[in-house]
């Protein structure tokens, strides 16, 4: 994996780059659509592409469940057995063992659960990790991490941080597939000084990319940005940096200005099934009864599919109806939304008025 | 509308023609895919063009029921409101009266009953019908019918099909919108001569085309056949034949034996949400266990997009894993497959090789 910064902001630090993995290049800062079980859900793989999707996410935890990461490496990989060429991205499986398995026990060797799809035992550590995510062939895998809830204490914070880096380098010991990048994970809660230490150790072993975990998992906004604050500038320099499961399009805008490079959110996704659509000036529920006889797309000038098709009204009345087409339809319309906003960030950038075009983005969520 | 016969087969009552509506030629023998409200489940008008969809079938009762027609006839009809530039017929809301809402009462002037998405109170007459049928615009409208159910008595079917007689008069004197094609249908249960008695009273009335309906209700194979034996020869030579709500690809090469030009059903659709394919070699069950591993497509040499990028083995993972996407993909698949099935019949008319084609076909089964 290659990693070059494009342009940097002169009166800031936000950055235009571009990361090339054996699928090919990728434009940062960007956007990865989530592809949890190995489908964005409801999208085709070629759709994603029309959508100009560069990189995806897929779920460790769920993809080794349920079809089992080996049965995928017996096809190829997950870019195969999806038939998706683009590059793909798998998290560690650390957050979906604490947030959706019934854990049976944390210890040094690793997370003891059972499954939430048939109560089965599992047990992840560092090294079962690593070998899920070779098995599934990505291009960028996650380290093995304890991704913390908020609150929690200093200590807890710090102890778990301790243990995040012990297995990181278990996970760089293990880890044994060329071409694969592996980023490390900083954890530290809204704890500067933690998440320091973290990074410096996390550096220390020395990793393809760094990424920011446990945000967006419940703390106040202002949290979130003092720790963006605090410690994206310690970042290196010359490595991708990716804040995790982050965020709303002003979450990515914020990232993006404190010098991050690389999202992923569910939000687009899900919040396009349940109806929740992003635009320009602001998010609309499209079961609202005012769309009942509205003839306008989503948006107007939006050149998604959805928008280029399809009423207000339309779309309304296949979501009252609870009819499978509207859920590829807003889908479609937000990723795009997404994806749009990550390419306006980008020419910003590279044109060196991201300050200028923040102002405008937040404008025109005014209106 | 207009219809021409372009070949008859020399040695049976199989024919092939051409209906032209305001919104393009149908090659017949033809297969109609159902979107019941306003929309093929889970797929987009333009997949619908692209697997060869020619005309489409709406239910005037869903569509009454929400959005409501007259919202739909604000949008300039059921073309514009789905975009969907091919054709539509609508069926005249009599069978899922029948099937779907609490009936309260049958009376000369119509149905009272409760709708079955909020028990609000309704009445569909022949000319609530024609009205709906004129405000969604479709290319071909039908009579408002009593459908009945399998077994009647003979009083029973002999007093309905009178109703549906007097109906069909009532349709006939209520419809006025020009370019509309109004179709009678032949109710009649499993007795031949009420059946002709129907539709030798329909042909008075004069209709553009006539349908056969309360067939594959529930009756066994031979008595449908018998049917079909006894009437379609009796059906006016030079309109259009339509079996109604029929059926499995056997029945339709059967269909097609005995003369019929137009068939509809929801079985490749509902089908394929329940994970059952269609092949040439018979059906197959997605989340069987023997195809967790299997990554041929679902049919070798099938050129549908889904047997195009993916295997049994990842759509059997998105079918257990209840993916949306799974939905599109056997959608697109079964309906290439009945759309194709209806095309190589087309071709065995034209080449006069209908009867050899339709044993291969049998055996291609057995396989």
């Amino acid at each position: 994996m290659k990693f070059e910064i494009i342009s940097k902001e002169s009166t800031g630090a936000a950055r235009r780059g571009r990361l090339t993995t054996r699928h090919g290049a990728i434009e940062t800062p960007v956007f990865m659509p989530v592809g949890t079980q190995g489908t964005v859900k409801s999208l085709t793989p070629d759709e994603l592409e029309d959508l100009g999707a560069q990189i995806i996410l897929g779920n460790t935890y769920h993809l080794y469940l349920r079809p089992g990461a080996e049965r995928i490496a017996r096809f190829g990989g997950l870019h195969s057995f999806m038939h998706w060429n683009g590059s793909i991205l798998t998290d560690s499986g650390g957050f979906q063992v604490f947030s959706l398995a019934k854990i049976r026990k944390i210890q040094e060797e690793g997370v003891i659960f059972q499954s939430h799809i048939d109560g089965s035992r599992h047990m992840i550590s560092p090294e079962v990790s690593m070998q899920i995510q070779m098995q599934l062939g990505s291009d960028i895998a996650m380290c093995f991490d304890e991704c913390t809830s908020y609150p929690v204490t200093r200590e807890y914070a710090k102890q778990s941080m301790d243990m995040t880096v012990r297995w990181a380098r278990r996970c760089k010991q293990a880890h044994a597939l060329p071409g694969q990048a592996l980023f490390g994970i900083v954890q530290g809660s809204i704890y500067p000084d933690i998440r320091r230490a973290c990074l410096e150790q996390l550096r220390d072993i020395d990793f393809d990319g760094y990424a920011l975990g446990s945000l967006a998992v419940g703390e106040p906004k202002e949290e979130m940005l003092a720790v963006l604050e605090a410690i994206t500038g310690e970042l290196t320099e010359s490595a991708p940096r990716y804040l995790m499961g982050v965020g709303t399009p002003e979450d990515l805008v914020e990232g993006v200005r404190h010098g991050v490079d690389m999202f992923d959110c569910v939000l687009p996704t899900r919040n396009a099934r349940n109806g929740m659509l992003f635009t320009s000036q602001g998010s609309i529920q499209i079961k609202n009864s005012r769309f009942a006889d509205d003839d306008q797309p989503i948006e107007i000038d939006c050149t998604c599919y959805t928008c280029r098709r399809f009423s207000r009204a339309y779309l309304r009345h296949l979501f009252m109806s609870r009819e499978l087409l509207v859920y590829r339809l807003n889908t479609l319309h937000n990723l795009h939304y997404y994806l749009r906003l990550m390419e306006n960030i980008r020419e910003a950038l590279q044109e060196d008025c991201f300050d200028q075009w923040r102002r405008d983005f937040y404008n025109g969520l005014q209106k």
